[in-house]
């Protein structure tokens, strides 16, 4: 991975520009690192939405984004991003994730009363903030910018939640290390692109519709890939904004969009749906397997 | 609703306790009041599972709890708790949901500095927070108890985020109402008992359930309802603690527990999953059908 000084406005270089949310040292640019080759740019934007934005507008190829941990569950405001964006799941990454409470050089535990994280931080180390009634937690942006801030403000009391890469990256202290609740913490992240990257080895395709109010309307979707023999692999709603207690339908299931199964389950899903968009068709990550 | 004193350790009263987590002028004592009678005593504890626990050693005899919001999703930890306690759900409550900055008398929007509230609270007023970075926000316990906090603080810089009621209640000033991005903002609380309580007019069942991993196994649960005629209301899927990327699901469905139709299914069911348990038959709320 070079670490070319990309500005926003620069465009028109050969180098295929990724963009992710937060800064270096954050978990989705360690998710960027294990899944580019060597020979693209790393692109960081403040919010997710930016990453659509840069996407739709051709600032950058590729977006990769979290959308589920195996802690907390589903990433919300991406999964909606997702829906309401005209772009396509091209690939999947997991990556493991242990949070260490992270302080300036010399401070010791005993001296920590402000802690700095993500609210998924948070979450996530929630037995070890419970345990600690005295910290008080503020929510900030992103893990890794809560490393920076922390080592610029340069106070013993202060300290953040995140990963052993952002205490390396901004040269800060471990001062304990993997204080995640569930000790198999993982993240997945999907790669999004404009337009749709389906090849011979893509396994694994995510939907989202939404149905009609009426018995068995859910039935009849799951039947539909059922009945061409798919497999599924997860479902999740989510509430339609503004439309208190609809929901949208996020499903994943595996095949490959060639595959007249796969033709065939989406055709009678179509037929079943008021609204339904293939998210994309990508290779399952294989540590999601394990 | 009686403000009576109540002390944890009290007990053997005749009255009828009901726990809840947060303080007076939480969005859960605003729903405990709206679905209990008048000749009930509130009991408030710290965390969600002092509930479950104060419940489990007959401290109390119903708790009520926030379970999902009609624009943020699921409420992880109190539905994991469903799931890991011996307890049942008997009842629902639907309370719509508006949040306002709140200061200190005197306090103007320019003043503001640290908001305080429930991550849920920044998560739901997202566009707010978003389009002022200048705010820190800094996460709290509850709501309501953020609004106690900056009352007792006093300092002009601060501002919670919490109900009109709680504004009332802690005498502090309204600087900006309805903040919430969704308008249609909700919360849907369940009530829990050590028992089942299913009544004639009970129309809603819940479960909760874990699948073998292969084809078409969530696909044959859903079928069990769907060939039983019966409704199907809503599906979720929770990660399984330390086992990733396996999965829980949560269903909602219609019916009354003595209903042949939903005998037939609840076997058909169990005969098809791992583990399932039927978490209550209960009286659905009114407002999620509107």
């Amino acid at each position: 991975m070079s670490s070319c000084k990309f500005s926003i406005e620069d465009n028109g270089n050969e180098k295929v520009w990724i963009g992710y949310q937060g800064v270096e040292g954050s978990y989705s640019h360690e998710a960027l690192l294990d899944y580019f080759p060597d020979n693209v740019c790393a692109v960081n934007v403040n919010e997710f939405e930016d990453v659509f934005k840069n996407l739709k507008n051709g600032k950058i190829k590729y977006g990769i984004l979290p959308v589920e941990n195996s802690s907390t569950g589903g990433i919300s405001e991406v999964m909606d991003f997702l829906h309401c964006y005209d772009v396509f799941i091209v690939g999947e990454k997991c990556l493991k994730i242990n949070h260490n409470l992270l302080g300036i050089k010399g401070a010791k535990f005993e001296d920590i009363e402000e802690v700095y994280s993500h609210p998924q931080g948070f979450l996530q180390c929630g037995d070890f903030i419970k345990s600690h009634p005295n910290l008080k937690t503020i929510s900030y942006y992103n893990t890794a910018m809560s490393v920076e801030f922390v080592k610029k403000a340069n106070k013993k009391n202060y300290a953040a939640i995140a990963s052993k890469k952002a205490a390396e990256l901004y040269d800060v202290e471990i001062i304990k290390s993997n204080i995640n609740t569930n000790t198999n913490n993982y993240t997945r992240f999907v790669i999004i692109s404009n337009e749709m990257e389906a090849k011979e080895d893509s396994n694994k395709i995510s939907i989202v519709l939404s149905l009609p109010h009426t018995q068995g309307s859910l039935y009849r979707i799951i039947k539909c890939i059922a009945d061409c023999n798919l497999n599924m692999l997860k479902i999740e709603s989510r509430p339609i904004t503004n439309v208190p207690w609809q929901y949208l339908f996020y499903i994943d299931f595996e095949g490959n969009i060639n595959d007249q199964r796969v033709k065939d389950a989406l055709e009678c899903i179509r037929l079943n749906s008021i609204h339904c968009k293939v998210l994309g068709n990508y290779r399952c990550d294989q540590n999601l397997l394990e």
